[in-house]
């Protein structure tokens, strides 16, 4: 099982890592050929008796996809992507990146011609304004920012190209992942993980939306099992709409304090401040609130059910169990 | 009032020429300049006192797309393609000029700075089967062909494009045109028209599906309707959800049969023959029916409501009133 990672250095692609180092295994094969790609160097994990290969480069440059796609991956996790807020203040580099970049990876495996099993992380950004209650699987995609457009753009090709027999492909459109672990990025969506981590480490965080926001969450650990998923179910079952709304908890930032405050107390909650910001309110007053997923469920994808189970993936992974 | 026409030559951009040049105004403004484009040859009308301008190229070939954008034109009407067909049979060159040749006029256009009206036609390809009874404005797009899966991409371009400003886009889904003028082309749709051109002019056609597809028809009158009301509408009113699904008549194949039937007698509906033909049912059966199309509606795109209608437009356009 030869597997090939990009956006390895990213969050969500260093605990994949982890866990596909700790396992050794993929949909039940022994991994032999890990071959993990970010634009900025990463650190490769130990697995004794495993090609372990890292790549530092820029997907959209000619020749990058094709040195990739040359270890002949059985499976690739296509994880890289630039944020929502930057691909939104850097037009060129939103689309270089987070389309051009896609369009060359999948080019590049259409060429190789060895047909893998192709999971994409999309995301929930690719629906806009105005919403339904909830959110069915079969509502249409109207992306109002420019990453959710390039993520729009990134599944329909890989629809187009897992149709076509050139590889067989997921998209999984991740929620909001929360507690994200480590310092904010530039994320519209940073400060839901931030209103948590920060409080549970004793620092203050910003509240830059009303309480009133409801949003859609699932933990890093979540995350991690939806790529998995995704990485070992039956494409047949997928049927010809390869793009999957993935389940998750739907809830106000309210509530997301509230349980917060049960967690680790009100002196957690007392360190979050509301500063408003319009630049982050522009964003994300545009996003979907709750989903159905139901197709995702019905294929084996699940999710925390409640924020509660949320936190304390994050006290369990992060902080080892234990509230500073 | 400067006009840009790409995809000129075509069957609904000649007839858009032509309704120009008869007009000579858009948007309540003279035209003074009008720019046609096409990767063939085309005509230019005889438009006094109108500066019209042909340009033969590729749009997707380096400073093609900026060449157009050069004269800074108030309304662009982009129509070029290559038909579903075509793109489905020749993968990268459906590409090349369904996508790429889009990004690069929409870019041209960015990058020219004035911000004119972009009437783009999509198609009803971006759907793909199943369905439900009536195709809501709100159904996803999940198109199962190449042509579908550019036209679906084009789309969010430009609705990413119109909510950063560089432009004000209209995108208009066209259904099927139909009754086609002139000779068959490689559109898998070819069919819908051919069973009604050929046997008006006295000539044998040849069904290759079953009579009980339903599909939903337009004239070539109604197109050039839409793209005349999508140039004219208060982008205000379409509001950010740029790509509309146009009206039409959804009818089977019986019932347009049927309607030859009233109007040109048996003789006319006995020189349909039947012959399967997978190639083309392969892609007919995954494409949408009926549309509810209310957004149009109330837009004030307007079709026709039957489709004897819509072969008399053809009889009074193309036959001079009179059947052969």
């Amino acid at each position: 099982m030869r597997v090939l990672v990009t956006g390895a250095g990213g969050m969500v692609g260093r605990k994949l890592t982890e866990r596909l180092a700790s396992d050794g295994t993929l949909r039940g094969e022994t991994i032999t050929e890990l071959d993990l790609h970010d634009i900025v160097a990463m650190e490769a994990p130990s697995m004794p008796g495993v090609a372990v290969r890292t790549h530092v480069g820029d997907l959209a440059e000619a020749g990058a996809a094709a040195r990739l796609a040359a270890s002949r991956p059985d499976v690739v996790f296509h994880l890289a992507s630039i944020v929502s807020g930057e691909a939104e203040a850097d037009f060129d580099l939103g689309y270089r990146v987070n389309l051009d970049g896609t369009r060359a990876l999948f080019d590049a495996l259409r060429l190789a011609g060895h047909g893998p099993r192709v999971v994409f992380t999309s995301s929930i950004s690719v629906f806009g304004a105005p919403f339904p209650e909830v959110i069915a699987d079969d509502f249409h995609a109207t992306p109002l920012t420019s990453y959710g457009t390039q993520k729009v753009m990134s599944e329909a090709l890989l629809a187009d190209y897992t149709r076509r027999g050139f590889f067989d492909g997921v998209g999984i459109r991740l929620p909001t992942i929360c507690v994200r672990p480590g310092r904010p990025n530039r994320a519209a969506s940073g400060f839901f993980s931030g209103i948590i981590r920060e409080p549970l480490n004793g620092k203050p965080a910003i509240l830059p939306v009303p309480r009133s926001v409801v949003h859609t969450h699932a933990s890093p650990r979540s995350a991690v099992g939806f790529l998995l998923r995704a990485a070992e179910i039956d494409g047949e079952a997928v049927g010809p709409r390869r793009n999957l709304n993935m389940p998750g908890v739907g809830v106000s930032v309210a509530e997301q304090i509230e349980a917060l405050g049960r967690i680790a107390g009100p002196e957690a909650v007392g360190l979050i401040r509301e500063e408003p910001d319009e630049t982050i309110w522009a964003i994300v007053k545009n996003w979907p609130t709750r989903f159905d997923a139901r197709r995702a469920r019905e294929l084996g994808f699940v999710a925390e059910t409640d924020f509660d189970a949320i936190i304390r993936a994050y006290i369990e992974d992060e902080l080892a169990g234990k509230i500073a």
